[in-house]
């Protein structure tokens, strides 16, 4: 069931770039829960595109419109969909893609895989617009986290290209303090040198028609010990299969994650140690917070790696699927020359939905 | 459901390290596929212990029995569940565990988790040992996708502390035979110079009373374009979210994985072309066979980051749980100086139970 | 998650009946097929109320806006969702639904499930207006089926107090022609003596200030030999448990059904033979073309009760949950006198909608 | 998945009349629960062979072996796995299965399903033996939810033929004594006189070479108001699913059931009132405990009806599936004359399993 996720809270994510609207169900929200409109906005607004020369300047109506499951901004226990209508669906010719599948796209999977009758106008069901729903659902989810104490945010760790790199979260130390100040902004950095950088990057690669790629780092503070489970249905399990849902996910760690491949076991364990104020803790957190697919109480932490945009306005090889030709592309039309900054939000969304999901799954809702 | 994984096909895995047995429960298995018993004891073998001082010296019992599902070898479509019995159930006094948590181990999350209820034992159902019927489940299924022509194979890519790394699979031309031949080895790697760097590596973990981490890369060849499903249950989502479920993994990356983070889409798209036989491939693979969430038909390949063993002998902090006052920790018994060779059946098998539910998924099978 | 239903072709149903608007989600279908509109505006009519004298004359707008999932007029392969607008927001004061619960409706077990946060206007999420969208999903699912031969019809087998029945399905010799016409009947009855019958008694209770309950019975033919799956995905376990998702049913039962429990084995025991063309048929139809949960080819045959409509505007008896207290009650408004004319084409939709996903399953789709 | 059910508590049914051993997984219950084995033991007997003439004369081992999950007999929070060794594997010659089929049972569906690989011994993974690992999850589920306050009973209502049936539990007053009484009984009917007339009919058919359906009834007590969830997974959605997984069943109906039918709302509605002691109840129950898929507080009654052994010695038509003739058939072997009184606790168990998972759904374990 390709575009649901979860075990006991459950999105249900429909739509295209170019149908008459995109949209999310989300089943099994706990009832009595006052979602804050504003809240739900500022998080669209930081996916959303048009926003800084970083990103494509089309511009998109990103408004949701709650058909149901809230009332008076409170949730009543039955499913909540929202949906965004898709303004502008007068399409360019689009039929070119089932002939010349762009590389990096999904194009040539799909035609396979639907026989031709996938939408293939503006990517379909695979563009990226659809992780405008992943947000919506994840500001809601966010908010009923916080209720229970627990704060998500990320930050732009790196783009490829820039001579600065953001400076990791300090695994044991990071603040809800910091999380907030991230979680607000658009193209959330934590070292504004790096950020110029980042920017300066991003306007070589649009200015020579390329893009690139970067990653997002994410942190989850105030989960609650035990909440997750052994083997398959851990938090790493749990997230990575939420997080490769984001368009240009490539990879995912945890923790100290491929930075272990590189350590001794003295090095990466985790002293454990009992805080003044009786709380357990450990001096360095390799885990991410994680043993056992169960959280230990420790800041959860994880990074994805995003690919640089795949469509560029260069001319690409790939071919004729008419004449089973080889044939050259030039794919037209704004683009965003990177999608990092814009792709962090949708990280947050994508990791609160999850933490309220392994909460309710384990019981601890 | 935190101990069981598939959309289509199934597995459940039971048992803990001391239980009086483990085992797994396989539904939705196709009828009439021959199983090869020597096929399934050969992968067995290899994740098993004790065959090489790489690995603990502790022996054990690793030859499943079939309870049901198979008649004269051939699966009959109805469940197949298999148990290994534990034959050394006796115990060491294992209170200790829920008194001094080990740190890198879950004793911790397990306590508050469970309340204290958890079996403790051998790390009870988060035992590396619960690999052993991954492993049996990952044989069945290998063998029906080898009559579809799939194969999968995997070798160790990095052990901490090697001078010389294994080389990378060719993304663009890693062969069957070369998986063949790593999928017979105990501790796979294509380069027996490295092995003997990383045996070197290993054994002087060992010395030192330690451990280490590394990397294991896996391939599958042959997996049919079109295999897979956007957003939430594509290739990715899948295999990533099944390999988590393999004690010691802290990331996951596909294709190009975090390097993508460095680069331009020029350089990260994969071009497109025409094979003379007619087949569509990509000159670079940097997608690792997925677009979109969906097979493209080129080499899948994923890399797995694996911690180093948190059992060491090494004194370590930790906390007790009785007293809530900080401690000392000296674990004892005999350990993998480096799960990593071990690791690869594992990892191979998981990608295995992934795939073949992705085709039924997709109904493919 | 309350409102989800299928394995491999799952629908998501939300809103309430005063909800900006309800509709449906529909995941996994095949791409590539034709969904004719008329048809679907058919089934939607046939459950729209305000169309019969033996239904409430509220009128309601039941015309489905597709979002996505179809691209001139055929499936994508994508999620398609539909939904309904709810053209009449404005409600009546509903809050004494909080205060005094209505027998025979959630009132009460809503108010302590959602602790008071339900949407009580118009029955919310328990309203009968919310087979609207599973009419619409059962009107797709039908398209598909019947491409592959399987045709689904009903008819309303007893009203209460009617003093002549509709004479039960042939349940081996029912044929396509008779579904065929029945599905297109608002109020489907064989026997149009019977129909009278039943008219007269609905209105009867009208005339009363009451409600009376029926029977529909409900055929599937063309089902393939070899769907559906032993223990707890058989047809009956399926059909079952999407048929509770319609309000007001209190029964099912499959061929024979309770009458089994008056049957020796000998009579029960369905006699197969060899029809002259090949096939392989059962003289009489007892088991309703099921056997070990899978189907024998036979006309599949159920039949669901229904209860009458629990609101009526005589005074009865129930609590105030204000100061705990017993009180009485007078219901208001326009309601069914009997639900069943207007569930028929919702049982059909629910037998539609099963059907599809057992085939899925079953990869015989 | 045919052979698992449940959403937050997972049971998985594994094995076949002849295969090596049967058993159970069950995923998800909670930590800490001590399970008491005479009251296992009690439940297995009940469910046992041989026990009665009434019942076949075949013995079968059905002591089950824990092997996981259980730690000095307390739930660990890790799968629990149980088997039981078929201990008499030696097969008579059961190829005419194949070839032909016999009426009432699943040969010529699972011939065509499986493709002829299905294992047709004893029937197989259809084999009413199944119902022994049920009964095993059942009597672990009815543990752990007596020490929440509720209790599962049921009793044979009716076996065909019989002159005088059991009369039927009092809806709203049906004991907790009364429950444990029938719940200890092997072929539990409330009126002794009922129950020797049923034997006399059970002896008859027996005499005959025939055999006898019948009804059970079971009730739950102590179910918390606000367990269960609207649409498709209310009680009785859920209870349906997993009773329909007992073989023979071909319907169940809840509360007043198929009688609403014959009803007026005004008769149907269970008037509200408020206890003595404060508690909220009606004064009928033809809901079943029931209101919009959720638990009212009242008992919840079901019923459930069998279909006669299809089992028989007598001659039957068939067809020889090897060269597609009209065939006679005699069945051989020992058979119940009547599963009716074994299938009472298997109905419990399953009650009890749908309704512990109900309970870790609506997140109120």
């Amino acid at each position: 069931m390709s575009s649901s996720w979860g075990n006991s809270i459950r999105i249900s994510i429909f739509g295209g770039s170019h149908t008459a609207a995109i949209g999310v169900n989300i089943e099994g929200l706990p009832a009595g829960e006052r979602i804050t409109w504003p809240e739900i906005l500022k998080q669209m607004s930081r996916r959303a595109p048009g926003r800084d020369k970083t990103a494509t300047t089309r511009k998109e109506s990103d408004e949701p419109r709650v058909l149901c499951g809230l009332l008076d901004g409170v949730t009543t226990g039955a499913p909540l969909c929202a949906v965004i209508e898709n303004s502008n669906q007068r399409s360019k010719d689009y039929s070119q893609l089932k002939v010349l599948p762009r590389p990096g796209h999904a194009d040539y999977t799909a035609e396979v895989k639907y026989g031709g009758h996938q939408d293939v106008r503006g990517g379909g069901h695979f563009s990226g617009r659809l992780t405008a729903p992943l947000v919506f659902a994840g500001a809601v989810a966010r908010q009923i986290l916080r209720r229970r104490g627990i704060e998500i945010g990320s930050h732009v760790l790196k783009i490829a290209g820039a001579e600065i790199g953001d400076r990791s979260f300090d695994p044991v130390g990071v603040s809800p303090e910091l999380l907030d100040r991230l979680s607000n902004e658009y193209f959330p950095v934590i070292d504004p040198a790096a950020k110029e950088s980042m920017r300066q990057s991003i306007e070589g690669a649009r200015l020579s028609q390329d893009s690139v790629g970067g990653t997002v780092e994410c942190a989850v503070l105030g989960m609650p010990v035990g909440a997750g489970d052994p083997i398959f249905d851990g938090v790493e399990n749990r997230i990575a299969s939420i997080i490769f849902g984001i368009p240009a996910v490539k990879g995912i760690e945890f923790g100290a994650g491929f930075s272990v491949a590189d350590m001794r076991g003295s090095e990466n364990n985790d002293p454990i140690y009992m805080e003044n104020d009786g709380s357990i803790r450990t001096r360095t957190n390799n885990s991410g917070g994680i043993l056992g697919g169960i959280a230990n109480g420790m800041p959860i932490i994880f990074r994805a790696a995003l690919k640089p945009t795949p469509s560029i306005s260069r001319e690409q090889d790939t071919v004729n699927l008419a004449d089973r030709t080889n044939a050259k592309l030039t794919v037209t039309g704004r683009h965003d020359p990177c999608v990092v900054p814009r792709a962090a939000p949708a990280v947050e969304a994508a990791a609160a939905v999850a933490v309220l999901d392994l909460l309710a799954q384990s019981r601890m809702l």
